[in-house]
């Protein structure tokens, strides 16, 4: 993460206020303002129930056009039905009427308790504060809104120079619980002062998406609020039709997104390690997506991983069941640099000594080599802990 | 379950001691014997990482015949290379020999942790012992020696009356941990006086599985070791050829089969709660199965029924992740008799107090209304405790 006092991006506002939707004075509403109009580009859940800002906003985003998001935590605004499309409705229209722009420029985003409404008065009261407090230099105000039960706030950006001109990009992510591949993370807002049409800024999201927050599990679930939003307003004057900005802009992207991704396991429910399953020498990257996956959602890993046990056999049977076909015998199970399984065999005590070290540490990264092939691909996932339990056994009270 | 004194089939002797593979003396070495030879049918884990006794089993199982099952619990015999195979080829050898019998009709079953060799020569010690301590009345015996986790042994017997002739059905189960679809079970061994050929027994007992071991769940994984056995030694005179008579025993073989899979889940690791999963008024059997599978698999629903939180939000989301296509608007969701979600609307506090009172029991159901069809399927689930994550995040030590 960079120095969150410098992370800001030409032409973007943003502030986080406490509207009373969560208890004890804690921000609950943020907002983007963009001062031109910015392109825009989403990806939303892919769960059969969505919430109604996901529908609204989904809609609006086939204009292509934004100048602000509003967004609150402490409540989804989901399984709501037209009480709850409503309520969408009017916090950008009563918003749009603040800032003096046009609602369809306008989006919403909601994250918290599903199936209570949302207290609209509440929003609507403060909406001028909101406005007040917008500042360039206010994001990590917006990143302290849209939190649940994160215990950061989680902010990344850069500034990337190109011969005299240089373009930014800032964005703010909040996760917690609910996150797995498939749209992993619950709300997600991009900033940028490239130049874009639509479709390329779409692309590059997607592609950073995918290598970010598509790519990480806390639970397996997902939720029906999520939403991953980037704005590019274009005042840099350097495009993404250049082939070379679009490179710079692309690995740009894909770093902040995987440092917000990484941040987001971190923090995720009760999670004490933010550990990567590697898999490598596999006969296709499917495999290799399969086989890490399963490896990173297997529940008897996770614990095992919270009681830093060099539980390998586990790992070996999640492989297994991962539907690849392969030989065990050949596979060999690594943590960082030590080999605790090779050629079917455990490597014996002093590589298991070694693993306990290596166990005790924040972070680590389990490498499975299938010796099959030339594919691999990461997931990152955490351990799975008493508190994760406790927080999400009384989530609602 | 029965009175477990009472659960014995005739012809089949049964036997459980210790012989120190598990700590404080605690039974881990157990026998199945059959007095004449006996069809044996069997179903396997799915998994790739396959251990040595499974590997040994499929092999020999191909002759359809059995004589006894040796199991032990405390080591997996897993992960062992060539060693465990002959480890696994020994255990078998040997008992043949103290029992005078053919090897070729001796199979081996095996549970504990991954990756260590077995001590055979503390299992061979006892073989004596072992098969001294035979008897009809011994079932008790056995179901302790094949626990790992487990807190209490697992039984049920039948005994079923078809005109002047009786035929008998026992089994025992062991499970905790590592229990899903795809031979959900550890391990399951299936004793009856019936009368069969193997095909006939087979596709009896794989439609018995499926619907038992194959609609459970506690953790999601599924383990190397997975054994199921069913052997049939025809002495009750009454034979599956006839159609009549097997229609009486697969429903006295589903009946049995169903209480261990409860039983199997209800003695999960930390569980405290059984909860069905029932989804009904599916388009299709494969959405119904599609929709119980995630909700039963859900961490963040199977932490809230820990949590006794009528958290309906959750039972939504997960419906919405499991990539079936339906109207979140059409849908219900009741505990047992109350509903708490209808036409896209939660029905209030005074059916949240219902179904809190609903959540305090250990048995409950689940019920999710697609409105969409005529299809249903239920899957039986557990909580997810502090327990779970205790037992499992230091499994090894």
């Amino acid at each position: 993460m960079n120095n969150q006092s410098k992370i800001t991006c030409p032409g973007f506002k943003f502030s986080g206020i406490s509207a009373g939707i969560k208890k004890k004075n804690l921000k609950d509403l943020g907002l983007i303002y963009s001062e031109k109009t910015a392109t825009i580009s989403g990806l939303f859940t892919r769960n059969v129930v969505q919430a109604a800002p996901v529908i609204l906003d989904k809609q609006r985003i086939q204009s292509g056009k934004a100048r602000a998001v509003i967004v609150n935590s402490g409540n989804a605004n989901c399984c709501t039905g037209d009480r709850g499309m409503a309520d969408a409705h009017t916090m950008t229209q009563s918003l749009a009427n603040v800032l003096q722009i046009d609602k369809n420029y306008v989006y919403a985003a909601s994250t918290g308790v599903i199936g209570q409404y949302l207290n609209i008065t509440a929003i609507e009261n403060v909406l001028s504060d909101l406005v007040d407090q917008l500042s360039e230099n206010n994001l990590h105000d917006l990143a302290e809104a849209i939190m649940t039960t994160d215990t950061v706030p989680k902010m990344a950006g850069k500034t990337v120079q190109i011969g005299d001109k240089v373009f930014n990009i800032c964005a703010t992510a909040k996760g917690a619980g609910m996150i797995r591949p498939d749209m992993a993370t619950l709300l997600n807002f991009v900033c940028t002062d490239i130049q874009a049409d639509q479709q390329v800024l779409h692309e590059c999201f997607q592609t950073a998406v995918d290598q970010s927050m598509n790519i990480i599990t806390v639970d397996g679930d997902t939720s029906t609020n999520d939403t991953a939003l980037i704005l590019a307003n274009g005042i840099s004057g350097l495009s993404l039709e250049e082939p070379e900005i679009r490179g710079y802009f692309q690995k740009a992207l894909n770093t902040i997104m995987l440092d917000l991704a990484k941040a987001l396991v971190k923090d995720g429910e009760g999670v004490n390690k933010l550990v990567e399953i590697r898999v490598v020498g596999a006969y296709s990257l499917e495999d290799a997506k399969k086989i890490s996956d399963t490896v990173a959602h297997s529940n008897l890993v996770k614990t095992a991983i919270f009681g830093e046990d060099a539980n390998w056999g586990r790992i070996l049977a999640a492989c297994g069941r991962a539907g690849v076909d392969f030989d065990p015998l050949k596979l060999s199970i690594h943590f960082n640099d030590t080999t605790i399984f090779n050629n079917g065999s455990y490597c014996g005590e002093q590589a298991e000594e070694n693993v306990s070290r290596i166990l005790k540490s924040d972070e680590y990264a389990i490498i499975i080599d299938m010796k099959n092939g030339k594919y691999s691909h990461s997931m990152y996932t955490c351990d799975f802990s008493y508190d994760y339990v406790r927080i999400n056994a009384d989530y609602r009270t």
